[in-house]
């Protein structure tokens, strides 16, 4: 089964998932030119019998599980890095220590037609996906063995996709990355010295600056100060919000309308760039609704980690946040 | 000039360099393939001319600077992340705090001929390379100045390099980044509940596992038990030496045939992989010399990095460490 091992020395965490080197595909060459798609996809509808049986899914009155009919549908990852059917069972090795990797692993597939980039969405669609997102958080966030969740997305060969067809997947975990663990900590200590939540004060200081992308009634779009990509931007909610299974449904349908706005910016600017995008969302049980705010980060993959990023944990990047924030402003 | 950022929330660095766009061949798009070199190699024997001038050389009696007759040059690097020219000055922007990027960026020409693979390199040229890092190490690291160096290198376009002639770069900066602070600490508290070097206890723990690649009088390379990469690396000296540039000569020549040997094994397995190195050597003035230990960490690049490591800072990686060093192991 996949395990999950911590060096105590460089202190790094790492999922070893053998199992996943099976994925149709997946290339150990030098290139991206092999990757291309063959055989039929998975994830177009019609092809249900080719994922495990779907958790979820936003389908029409009248539709079967597993059936077309669907216009967002949420399945295990064929392939997980994650298991959920054992007990993790702790191993030592030398001076080294594992355990089992457990934890959920899910892939939320966003349209049922074979579209390839985010940016063809219609607003209904980005709806769709946005309450998809929501329902998952809140499912899975309730399952009191699951600590940490995260929401990523991979588009584009570059960004690390293996399958072109538009999708997302949602990882739950028994315990918390060292990652999130300081950032809950810094952001704790931040509010208990100035009385407020750290993000909140930060969106206030960033609408009144150069990197402020894009403004709704419930959302922010930022170019972060300190941003390890080119185009990197942050969209929160303006208005405290901790987790993301707390927007409500009218935040939903904003979310979906400046979404759809914003990828389509990008597109313009940057001619469908291969990009990531996680939500950081607050952890289920723990108790942080007062100091953690949630937020995605949309990662444009142009400028690639390199010796320097990997060696020193800091980044390089020759792209000013504030003028790609001008740049993704003034793309209409 | 180049500013250091930090986020205060996530904890983040990054360098803004926006000279850095300037370098030639860097694409902003989405292919590797716009990347051919074009016009003559700055790096080559009679172009000396293209490249700021020399800081060291290894040259045969009776050359000149900046003239043929050199087997490893180290320059400046044209299109620096760092400036060392002016003094720092702190800046607040909105809840923000930044600094000028101070610091010296190196780069060490490893061969006079136009040569695209360490592989290719024979065992006096790699001596040659070895001597040269130390130097670098040597001097910079005498240099009040400087609390942190980096070696590394981008081999292949995957890996982030933008020439393709051998070279590898070197960073000096005023401060540690935080990875080497929080590494420095684990090391030290180790060393004080286990009486000896953590490095030293883990050379003899792992020289007894299968993820023992290759041993020498004077070296061992092994692939360490959480691996972000596959085929990830570590050669380390297996007596206690914190610092690079306290390689005697004799292990400096061990470790140019160490060297070949292993790149000759790593194309045997993988056909000219891109890869990235770096080399971890205790930072100058800090008085680690009993508790932290130099290795150099070779980090294939045929796996990435995507929306779940860039979100949770945790990898996933579909190798496991002992089948890659079984690999290697029995290239030959």
């Amino acid at each position: 089964m996949a395990e999950l091992r911590h060096d105590p020395i460089t202190g790094r965490s790492v999922i070893i998932a053998s199992e996943r080197a099976k994925r149709p595909r997946q290339q150990h060459d030098n290139s991206d030119q092999n990757r291309k798609q063959t055989g039929p996809c998975p994830f177009c509808a019609g092809n249900e019998a080719l994922t495990p049986s779907e958790v979820w899914a936003l389908r029409k009155d009248g539709t079967r599980a597993d059936q077309p009919g669907w216009s967002v549908r949420a399945v295990p990852n064929k392939y997980p890095a994650l298991e959920s059917s054992r007990a993790s069972i702790a191993k030592k090795d030398g001076i080294y220590e594992s355990a089992g990797a457990i934890g959920a692993h899910e892939v939320i597939i966003e349209s049922p037609e074979h579209l390839t980039d985010m940016g063809a969405l219609d607003v209904d669609q980005w709806t769709d996906v946005v309450r998809a997102y929501r329902a998952r958080f809140a499912t899975l966030g309730s399952n009191p063995l699951w600590r940490y969740l995260l929401l990523y997305k991979n588009q584009g060969e570059r960004a690390g996709a293996t399958l072109e067809h538009v999708h997302s997947q949602v990882i739950a975990m028994a315990a918390l990355p060292q990652s999130m663990t300081d950032e809950l900590s810094r952001a704790k200590a931040r509010t208990e010295s100035t009385g407020r939540c750290a993000y909140c004060e930060m969106i206030q200081s960033e609408r009144a600056s150069e990197r402020r992308v894009m403004e709704s009634q419930n959302f922010i779009a930022l170019c972060p100060f300190a941003p390890r990509f080119t185009y990197e931007t942050w969209v929160l909610p303006r208005k405290h919000t901790a987790a993301f299974e707390h927007n409500t449904d009218e935040a939903c349908a904003d979310l979906a309308l400046f979404l759809r706005d914003f990828f389509l910016r990008l597109n313009r600017v940057l001619d469908r760039p291969p990009f990531n995008y996680v939500i950081q969302s607050k952890p289920p049980h723990v108790d942080a609704d007062g100091y953690f705010h949630w937020r995605m980060e949309i990662l444009p993959q142009l400028n690639r980690a390199a010796g320097f990023e990997w060696g020193s944990g800091l980044w390089m990047n020759s792209l000013a946040a504030e003028e790609a924030a001008r740049r993704l402003r003034d793309a209409f």
